[in-house]
């Protein structure tokens, strides 16, 4: 699969003008792309600008907000509820997040809650503003409902993920961003793109039976909590997921479990909602709120290359979470981005559609 | 398996004498046995009594300090470090989860990491005591080292559960506690005392290879981390177990990864230590930091009963997280507790050593 690459600059632009174009103000333009690239260059390419079209989708269904008036709604030393109006969770996630960093700066720790949103990009990238400021970051969302708990053949959770971002000294930080699900939704997307069979404990078929088909979502099908079945402990991706969703949306007021907005065109949308939008929630630690930031920098080096330098698996590496997605970030930002050939001709057509000039 | 039952009130008065022969305070005693029968009645059989002879052990060898000066040794708004200055974590940590329920009383939510700890008990008891605040209780620890990162052979990191407890208002509240493993190593124990193999997916040996035998930690294997191999995200557990280290020990000043103290008798106790003792993480969130609690709660009873009358499997029904446990306890505590014929004769053996009366 050699797809030709494209260059970070030009995806960039390209971008800026879709977000333009849907009315969004400049600053918010830049900071919509700039969290949906980050996804491809860090390799998350389910993530990035293979979703472009599906947020123009939303708007033109009038499901995005592109000028909206985020608010802070309620607010402790320590916490605040944002409400997002409706807006690209692509901006309202970096203003929310930007929001507990600050609390946190003053009151040790900042959490914040947002209901009102939209799909919200990587989660990695919301948690990663922290560590500029010596603070622990973390993000996670609710999501498109697709996710059975466990025993369940009804799709009650998303893929709710979860990002942790650490800082250390000489070490690169500790990022780990993840799925609650054995593997995410995107990765189904990306097998479906190449017409190839998913493992078995990814997916489950209408009637909780195994199934290997990545198309399997759309006869009813659903994905499996991390664990895969109860065995091997689907029950402890089942209450992670839930933990999400909760956090997310029931302390914030979005809509939770089987009301989530989806993001996927095969989805309806649900009636009655019990909340506004979807919910994500954002925390920030300081961590001089608990020892010398120099302290346990030092020290998260050492976790680090204990970890890294461990014995391998033969043909295998010990990997930090966060490793392999820096190394593609230091390659796509020179080389360009390779952007699969269904995902070339969806955006041709968007440009097409919008008139705005495309890239490839 | 028809053991013979024995009255929650009649391990209640063992275990006290237990830790009052140890050296510990009256109320100290009470406190411990408490948390420690948590398991036990909530059907944690690996967590319970089963362990008490471990304490004692760790006690004689001078590795738990009965009458510990527990401080307060760093704080802000939200967040504070406690030495348990080697106390029993059964101790330790009920007066950490207070210190994080005062601070989320007044700054919205509380934050606190523990050095200088022992093993906890169950990881749910400590999260639970959010629950009649009004709050949301999270509590996480690190523990013996016995997990493989995902393709090391080293044992890196203990089964480091995480709790989640959040209050409901007609349903009883959603209780999430589990190791970030497949398995925990509580459950081999429990196949060990029955000589029963474990599943595959639970376990490697020392190469890395699958193994199905509960006793292969004493061969230099290693349990895996939640998702059991790469394929099925077992790097995700892997970033869990991570987490949970890192926040309750790099944070705290307590050891780390491989050199956390262990609990288990098979296990040397590590050079060099990089902290103190073991360590563990606290958190309280007042639910009207975010929300009116009373609709907060009423959002949870519908989130609940959506999810448990959920269409299920044949023969199978979905449950909330913390419904088996709550059922068990409701049993137990009228019932009585079936203690497995292996831990009777090692308590008894215990009651003998120590001049104290035993209940079997």
């Amino acid at each position: 699969m050699n797809e030709p690459l494209t260059s970070y600059q030009a995806l960039n632009a390209f971008c800026q003008n879709i977000f333009l174009t849907m009315g969004c103000s400049e600053s918010d333009a830049q900071t919509a792309t700039k969290v949906l690239l980050s996804a491809d260059i860090r390799g998350v390419d389910s993530h990035g600008v293979a979703r472009l079209s599906g947020y123009v989708r939303l708007w033109e269904n009038n499901r995005i907000n592109a000028m909206p008036n985020i608010q802070v709604v309620h607010e402790t030393p320590s916490t605040a509820v944002v409400d997002g109006d409706g807006g690209l969770g692509l901006v309202v996630a970096p203003w929310a997040m930007d929001i507990a960093i600050k609390k946190a700066a003053v009151a040790g720790t900042g959490w914040v809650s947002v209901r009102n949103s939209n799909h919200y990009g990587i989660a990695g990238y919301h948690a990663m503003m922290a560590l500029d400021n010596d603070m622990i970051g973390i993000s996670m969302t609710n999501a498109s409902p697709l996710v059975s708990p466990t025993f369940s053949l009804d799709r009650l959770l998303g893929t709710n993920p979860i990002a942790v971002a650490i800082p250390a000294d000489k070490q690169p930080p500790f990022v780990a961003d993840f799925a609650t699900t054995t593997a995410a939704n995107g990765k189904l997307e990306i097998l479906q793109r190449v017409n190839k069979d998913a493992p078995e404990g990814w997916i489950q078929d209408a009637q909780g039976g195994i199934s290997t088909n990545p198309n399997e979502l759309k006869n009813g099908g659903a994905l499996l909590p991390l664990g895969g079945d109860r065995d091997h402990g689907s029950h402890k991706g089942y209450c992670l997921g839930s933990i999400v969703d909760i956090f997310s949306a029931v302390l914030s007021g979005a809509n939770y479990g089987p009301w989530v907005p989806p993001f996927v065109a095969f989805l309806p949308m649900p009636a009655d909602p019990v909340g506004k939008g979807i919910g994500h929630f954002f925390g920030a630690m300081r961590i001089d709120a608990f020892r010398p930031a120099d302290e346990f920098k030092t020290h998260m080096d050492n976790w680090i290359t204990t970890f890294r330098n461990s014995r391998s698996v033969e043909g295998e590496k010990v990997l930090i979470p966060g490793d392999p997605e820096r190394m593609m970030e230091q390659e796509r930002l020179q080389n360009g981005v390779p952007v699969q050939a269904k995902v070339r001709e969806d955006l041709i057509a968007l440009a097409a559609k919008l008139g705005v000039k495309h890239p490839f």
